[in-house]
C-alpha cells in the first residue's frame, strides 16, 4: 500500500452497479483540517486505472448529496468513469463558520477559492484542495488516472468553471448545472468574496467565471443546464451574464434552458446522463 | 376539480425527466392523522391515466428516501409508469410512538398492518391506508389508473408481500428488495407484532409472508433481490424462509442473492431498473 493510500481512512463502502461507492477521511494539508470525500469506482477500475469526473456540490452539501441523489452511478459504471466528490468547505470545530450561523457562507460554503483574509485564509483553500491535493491523493492511492473532467452544481458549478478556466490543460472537459455564473455581481458571491478576499473588488475578478472567460487561453466547450423554474435564476445564478461573456470571448457554450425545472437534484438527475456522455467523449477519446 | 383532488394539499413539486414529482398532504381517514405522500407522474400522464407502482419504504423512511435515492424516475418516465410512495407510519404529535424512543417501532415503523391493540389500534392501520385509501385517493384525483403493482424495501418489502398476498386480484405484479420475509420469527417483527397485535402469536400469521404464501389463492411471480453483505440478512430478513415457503407452496419465486451488496439505497438503485421492467411487463401487457 502506498503512503498516500495509508493516509486514507475508509469511513464507508457500498457496492453499487458492479463497482464501489467509498468514503474516505484524510488530513488535508491545504485546508489544515480533516476532510471526508467520496469516490465511485466503476467495475472497470478493478482491471485498470480509469478517468475521473470531479463533481463540486452546492451550498450546504457534503460529498453525499450527489452520490445519493443524482442518479449518476448507473451510467458512470457503464462508461467506466470514476466520480470524485469532495465536501464543499473545510470542516471541524477549529474551522470558523458564518458569524451569524447562516447557510450561505462558511461551513458548506467554501466557494472553491483560496481565501486571503483572516480568519478565513488558514483553512478556506478549497481551490488548492480540489485542483491539486485531492487529485494527487486519489491518483496515488486509487485506480484513478490523470484524465480529469469537472462539473458541479450552483456554487459548485461556479467552482467547476473557475477551476477549469484558471488551470488550462488540467481538465479535458467541463460542464455545470445552474452555476453561479457571475459571483462578483450576486448576493451569495458578494458576501463570500467580501469575507474571503476582502472589500477590494479587483481581487474578486480572478474567481469569477465571466471575467476569466474573457482571458482564457483554453477553449473547453462548455455545457450548462439551467432550469427556468429555478428560484435563484435571476438574482444569484445569472446565466445570461455567462452567455454574454462567452459570446464576446467566442468561447464555445451550449447553454440549455430547461423549461419548468428547479434548483433541486430532481433537475440534476434529469440531465446528468447528458453531462456524463459529454465528459466521456473527452475522457475516453 | 373532484372532491378527492380538493382534499389534497400540494406541499412540493419538482419537474423530473419530463414528468412531475409531487408531494401531497391530506387527512387520512384510515389513520386518523394528516399524512404526506409522494407521486411521480411520468410524461405520459399528461395525456392519459397511467398504471402505478406502489413503493413501500423501510424503517425510519418517509416518502422522500425512495424518490431521491433509488434512481427510479428515469426508467419510470420512459416506461410511462407512475410511482406512488406513502410514508411508513401514521405521524403527528397525537400518534403514539415507541415508548423508549427507538427507531424500529412506532413512528417510521408502521409495518403495513392494521393494529388491534391499544394505544396503537386507532392510528396504526397502514394496511388499510396503503391497500385501499391511498389508491382510491390517487385514482380519483390524479391521472393514475387502477392497474397496480407493488414493491418495497426491508419492512416495506414485507409490506409489499403481505399487501399482495392478502388481496388477490388487487395487484398485477409484486417484487421486493431485502424484505423482512418472516416477521413473526425475527426481532423487528416480534417487537412490532407484540405491540400492534398482542402476545398471541396466532394473530401474527395473517401478517407474515411465509405463512400467507402457504394459503395464497393467487400466484403472482415474485422477484426478490437480496444483498449478501446486508447486515440484517440472517437475523431480520431471512430470505431462506421465503425460499422454503415458496418451494413448499410451489409459489413462483426468483430470489437473487446479489454478491457484496448491502441494505442501502446504493443496492436498491443498482437493481431498480430490473424491478421496474418486471412490473412494466405486467402493467403494460
Amino acid at each position: 500500500m502506498s503512503e498516500a493510500a495509508r493516509s486514507l481512512e475508509e469511513v464507508g463502502v457500498n457496492r453499487c452497479f458492479g463497482g464501489w461507492h467509498r468514503r474516505y477521511r484524510h488530513r488535508s494539508a491545504s485546508l489544515s483540517c480533516d476532510m471526508v470525500f467520496a469516490v465511485y469506482l466503476p467495475p472497470q477500475a478493478e482491471r485498470r486505472p480509469v478517468p475521473a469526473l470531479y463533481w463540486l456540490s452546492g451550498l450546504t452539501c457534503s460529498d453525499e448529496n450527489f452520490m445519493q441523489k443524482a442518479g449518476a452511478l448507473r451510467l458512470a459504471a457503464e462508461l467506466g468513469i470514476a466520480l470524485v466528490v469532495p465536501d464543499t468547505s473545510p470542516r471541524g470545530v477549529e474551522v470558523p463558520g458564518d458569524p451569524d450561523g447562516a447557510w450561505d457562507f462558511g461551513h458548506g460554503a467554501g466557494f472553491y477559492l483560496n481565501a486571503t483574509r483572516e480568519p478565513w485564509a488558514r483553512h478556506y483553500r478549497m481551490h488548492d484542495y480540489v485542483v491539486h491535493e485531492l487529485p494527487q491523493l486519489v491518483e496515488a492511492s486509487l485506480p484513478i488516472d490523470a484524465c480529469r473532467a469537472i462539473s458541479g452544481h450552483s456554487m459548485g458549478g461556479h467552482g467547476a468553471l473557475v477551476c477549469a478556466l484558471r488551470n488550462p490543460g488540467r481538465y479535458r472537459s467541463l460542464s455545470a448545472f445552474a452555476p453561479i455564473c457571475h459571483p462578483l455581481a450576486c448576493p451569495w458571491g458578494e458576501k463570500a468574496f467580501t469575507h474571503y478576499l476582502g472589500a477590494d473588488r479587483a481581487a474578486w475578478m480572478e474567481w469569477d467565471a465571466c471575467e476569466l472567460i474573457a482571458m482564457a487561453s483554453e477553449r473547453l466547450p462548455l455545457l450548462v443546464d439551467q432550469g427556468t423554474a429555478d428560484d435563484f435564476l435571476a438574482t444569484q445564478l445569472r446565466p445570461e451574464a455567462l452567455r454574454q461573456a462567452c459570446a464576446v470571448a467566442r468561447h464555445p457554450l451550449t447553454l440549455r434552458l430547461q423549461t419548468g425545472y428547479d434548483h433541486s437534484y430532481y433537475f440534476i438527475a434529469s440531465f446528468i446522463d447528458d453531462h456524463l456522455r459529454h465528459h466521456a467523449a473527452a475522457l475516453l477519446a
